[in-house]
């Protein structure tokens, strides 16, 4: 299990989910480790490691505070499967949506 | 002045603003071309580059019908913006907001 204060991979020394994914040796200061389980991290590091780049990413994460990265890795990860799922329009077609809802309800 | 049928960079021979953000030559059929203009669009690339990645969006424009590449470009540019100003929740602190809206207004 990974932990977000010291960042350790498993016990069992299983790579991070990301790690996996880029064929790399986890490391014990891995960016990625808190966030992608072993188990399964590796299918959402890889719609992340396509629209946005894993270097991208690492940069990203390195400048938000530990405390919120869990919640930015979950919002790139949100966007990152939007942009693959709806190439042209990403997560934006959900504010366009959700802002006629908005007029539409505010009777304009 | 780019044209976005038979991608052509300016009649000048200037590169296009992601070409001159990437200080690279801009070929004929540049897909960055017709989006970005010498002028003001290398400011616009920065910020893409910076999030996307410009060899990821060069990609993903790729896979897009040609119609539909300037709005991808527009939604692409959008996301990148929202995520530097806010590194955390990025565009999706747009969806929430929204989400709010609606919830209030359809008084839930």
């Amino acid at each position: 299990m990974a932990t977000s204060g010291n960042i350790t991979t498993a016990g069992t020394g299983s790579p991070c989910g990301a790690c996996k994914f880029l064929r790399r040796k986890c490391l014990s200061d891995c960016i990625f480790a808190p966030y992608f389980s072993s188990e399964q991290g590796a299918e959402r590091f890889a719609a992340i490691h396509k629209v946005f780049g894993a270097s991208n990413v690492s940069k990203l994460l390195l400048k938000v505070p530990i405390h919120d990265r869990c919640e930015a890795v979950v919002t790139i990860a949100y966007e990152a499967q939007a942009r693959l799922h709806d190439p042209v329009y990403g997560c934006v077609s959900h504010i366009f949506s959700l802002q006629q809802q908005v007029d539409k309800l505010s009777g304009h």
